[in-house]
């Protein structure tokens, strides 16, 4: 196969978004796997490159198909009054610019000209203060992809976690863990899958109580509702396995035991794959018509300037998108 | 310093005890480092040197200071039946030997003839059906060493981990986590990091909800109990940070930012520990007159016999006690 081209956007231009961007494009790692196409300001990236003491020439491209080997291929958006930028510092200058690069990077995957968008961090403050109606990456991929519930899953070392709950308090969580949201989300997280080329293995639905509860010894969540949840999946033919406990579960996927795995709150799925390894720990927005990867990490403002921001997570998340994006074209 | 003595207590006779003991302390990673005293059965052990086919002669001994290198030194309790020991199998036979070897070994450090204990696992169901009056490793000991509380302590790759709660369900712990409580406990943790030798550096509390709740908006616990009791110790002298959100913290903690993490729930320190390195997380127990390290799986009665276990986690058991042990003398 091709290279595939890969659309990334420049992120917060006042944050260490076009560092890393620059980087990772430019490195052989990258260049070997994708053809990257960089959504961005032009002198924001020119600027990039000498923070970063990138060697690397820039060629201003139409459209993807223009890439040109040993070149970082910009397709520019001019939205940065240079002069005004000052890097490190929140502004709706900054705010509008990154939205408008994930605008053109979102178009140019719906028409097909890229495979993917590997998206740097933005800086929610920066959006808000340029009234972007968005809170972050997700909800402007959701809208633009007309998407009513993107599905986020977390790649790390090649494990997959899918997250039953999120941004809700510890408690809030343990209410949400009932029979009828698993079987739905099981079924929504399975055609995910499918969609990114996963057809084979089992997915595994983490306990939540310790040692799964020990049979409700402490906790009977995983009696009442885990259990025959998994109950009814499997009678209607889901490969799903569980409730494993929270403590060896992500270990036993990671040894290649389970396609993915299912953890029920927020910090369940977080805890594994950051302590695993922060930097390679890479969000996957699943369940929209493109596809869409991204760094896990923000704009890191304070050393945003320096070039010292690493690109690994940056690498990582191109890597990924080209790992899966082959079922989106 | 002279290498410590380090008495090893078999373990249950029909699980992977014996093997992965024999495998550890014959190994010279092991012997280079500490003079381990095998308490246990000898002939379950010659078994075991036959099975795991390690190359070693076999020395009986009285005591640890009759120690002789180049052989696997044993502290002799005969207390098994050989013909009629099965392997693999849960008998109330296998379960007062266990606990007969794990008394000799806390009888050694507590006479200071050994710096500490380093424990194989043992099986509950066997300890059960010998009528032995504690259901694990840490009541037996907390008993033999007079102490009410014994405090475990998760050791992997340095990061030190301690748990304000542990076996209760996940909604119970929430219910647990009073400022009253953080206070006492974190008060009880710095105790034992001395008593380990560890006087420099913060400790780090972890938060309960996602992203620490973000000041209240999903759940208030991290407002109304845990920023209070990290206010209330900061006051009264303790270096102590938080709450930091639970997806970085252990992240940091492994950077070298904080010398120890106290988890707020079972799973929280479980996953971070055993997700990392499920293989080399120990676990200590404090808070008692002698040093206690233990690996952290069970007795593999599946695998037992095969010769097949991985010594990893005892080695690394064996390991964190000669690290620690020298405050203890």
């Amino acid at each position: 196969m091709n290279r595939p081209f890969i659309a990334v956007p420049l992120g917060d231009p006042a944050g260490i978004g076009p560092e890393i961007v620059v980087k990772a494009v430019s490195s052989t790692e990258i260049t070997d796997m994708a053809r990257c196409v960089v959504v961005g300001d032009y002198n924001v990236i020119e600027n990039a490159v000498k923070i970063t003491n990138t060697q690397i020439k820039l060629n201003i491209i139409e459209k993807p198909e223009d890439y040109k080997d040993g070149y970082l291929n910009i397709i520019a958006i001019n939205n940065i009054d240079f002069t005004k930028l000052r890097i490190g510092e929140v502004s709706a200058m900054c705010g509008k610019a990154a939205y408008e690069y994930i605008e053109k990077s979102i178009k140019l995957a719906m028409e097909k000209q890229v495979a993917a968008v590997a998206t740097p961090p933005i800086n929610k403050e920066s959006l808000k203060a340029a009234n972007i109606p968005y809170i972050g990456h997700t909800e402007i991929f959701g809208a633009l992809t007309n998407t009513a519930d993107p599905l986020t899953i977390f790649e790390v070392h090649g494990l997959r976690i899918f997250f039953l709950t999120r941004h809700v308090s510890l408690r809030k969580a343990c209410d949400l863990i009932t029979k009828k949201r698993i079987e739905d989300y099981v079924k929504r997280c399975v055609k995910v899958l499918e969609k990114l080329g996963v057809s084979q293995g089992t997915m595994a639905i983490a306990g939540l109580n310790p040692h799964s509860g020990e049979h409700g010894l402490f906790g009977d969540e995983e009696v009442t509702e885990i259990e025959p949840a998994i109950k009814t999946l499997k009678a209607a033919g889901y490969k799903v396995e569980g409730p494993i406990g929270a403590d060896s579960v992500f270990h036993l996927a990671l040894q290649g035991r389970y396609n993915s795995v299912l953890s029920l709150y927020h910090d369940q799925g977080h805890i594994a794959a950051k302590t695993l390894d922060f930097e390679r720990t890479i969000s996957i927005t699943g369940g929209m018509p493109i596809l869409r990867t991204s760094v896990d990490h923000g704009t890191a403002m304070d050393i945003a300037g320096s070039g010292k921001a690493s690109d690994v997570s940056m690498k990582e998340a191109i890597k990924v998108a080209v790992k899966y994006c082959k079922a989106y074209l």
